[in-house]
């Protein structure tokens, strides 16, 4: 397995001002891990619950390897929140961990030869651990989540250590830091131990950062949004799925990667929940990703 | 005179967290057109108060023709505003119109024949007036602000038809169409009349709009921004400077323009009030320009 993506498969509750979603499949692994795979072969390692419905198990099984899915006694990973109405403010109304809790992740014998980890939001301690399974790392990156931040930021900052790249969202990278300038964000990131810090805006685009030069990408425009949920993990994902195609990791084919997580975030937010990952061709990113390249061109 | 910018210069009192200042040189045409005057000859139509220090109307002679600039009886406009700590929301605190209320704009001979015309953020029914006293208008350009929007809306309506480019902020474009997605934004101010949409972003840049062709480009990273006042008028004014100079307007300069747009809105901010604008040397504009370019390059 060239790529393999840990983190969260859950059942989720979105609520946005024109539809509202109950136990549609989501969780950052998921998003990571399906949008990884239209660029290389992915394997996942999650956990969910006798009740995960088989139609959403079928959607992995068709786009990842699952030999690290574990099934456990017990409900799979909940979690309910509501967007406001510009769908630029996500309140969480409940998380339910049930089969999260507790879990040991097991590295299947194939994953361990993984050049490319993606670490998706899960607890940083955790983490830690599992990325020292893999023997021969090329690349590793994570994320992380207020969640985390406000309960375990000393496990996190000592996650960011271990891994050569971290992709947080710009509220997030604030909080952590405590610096309200994203570039003083990012430098004390670095200073922690990580070389690349990609910091993700959302409909701004994202900024990449490594040791003295910075990447601005701008956001691909778009005219109808209807739901931003999975939209950073299906950017980080395509970022690793993309480098882990190519088998290389310098600075000119990471920002290439960034390029292709903007991609695929854009498309993650124009339909509902999974949807937009699931009903996508491989042909549809390479032509969005041109007209991308066009677009920002002077 | 190649170019024209007419609007409001200004006393003002500036409070950031960091520092305060009372009385300085400002105002939207004094930004615009001091950003404008490194591109091409730049002259101001304006009014000022018998109190406004010798001292600024030396920094204007410096860079601006000042045949348009009108000196009144009574007390110069003063504008006053305070930054939260992020430097991202402004409160007004205090407007006095002083000499600009009832002034009569008046349009020097060698102005006349101006071929870019810019409108900074004034009464858009004086804006709708002064332009159709320019005969051989090439490109005009406006801006607006929420005080107009609220008070003036089917003029400022009216006076985007008048003009070819409209330059607006994301949160001043969102008010006045009522939407929250910036292109359904940019669409209706197109259906009201103007040719090309400028939505300015701050620190993430801006996104250019032209029939069905979106141009976005990203902000320029900054460390160390220490005043946001400005900004968004130099960036237009760098706009419509850089076109005046090449004398070009088809979609490649436009965009051009817009990382030029970027480029003087960065210097803009790093210093207090009009500091950063009258340091400047056309040379730093250069450096800066190529290394936003390389920067952005995938």
């Amino acid at each position: 397995m060239m790529l393999t993506v840990f983190g969260s498969t859950a059942l989720d509750t979105i609520r946005t001002p024109t539809r509202v979603l109950k136990d549609v499949l989501g969780g950052a692994a998921t998003f990571a891990g399906i949008s990884a795979s239209f660029f290389v072969d992915t394997g996942l390692i999650a956990v969910i619950g006798k009740d995960f419905p088989k139609k959403y198990h079928k959607i992995l099984a068709s786009r990842l390897n699952l030999d690290g899915l574990s099934v456990k006694n017990g409900k799979t990973f909940r979690y309910d929140g509501k967007y406001d109405k510009t769908l630029s403010i996500r309140t969480t109304l409940r998380t339910e961990l049930n089969v999260l809790e507790n879990f040991q992740p097991v590295v299947p014998e194939q994953y361990r030869k993984s050049q490319f980890v993606y670490l998706a939001n899960n607890d940083p301690d955790q983490n830690i651990e599992l990325i020292k399974e893999f023997d021969r790392v090329k690349f590793s990156m994570c994320d992380t989540i207020e969640f985390w931040i406000s309960t375990k930021k000393a496990s996190v900052v000592k996650m960011f250590k271990q891994v050569d790249a971290v992709a947080i969202n710009d509220e997030e990278a604030k909080l952590l830091t405590k610096e309200s300038n994203l570039i003083k964000c990012a430098k004390k990131i670095m200073e922690w131990g990580t070389k690349y810090v990609i910091i993700k805006k959302g409909q701004h685009g994202s900024l990449l950062f490594f040791e003295d030069v910075i990447f601005p990408s701008a956001g691909l425009p778009l005219e109808n949004v209807v739901d931003p949920t999975g939209a950073g993990d299906s950017f980080a994902g395509a970022m690793i799925g993309y480098l882990a195609s190519k088998k290389k990791t310098n600075f000119s084919e990471i920002k290439n990667s960034v390029t292709y997580g903007n991609v695929m975030g854009s498309f993650a937010v124009e339909k509902y929940g999974i949807d937009a990952l699931t009903t996508l061709k491989r042909s549809d990113i390479i032509k969005r990703h041109k007209q991308y390249e066009k677009m920002v061109r002077f």
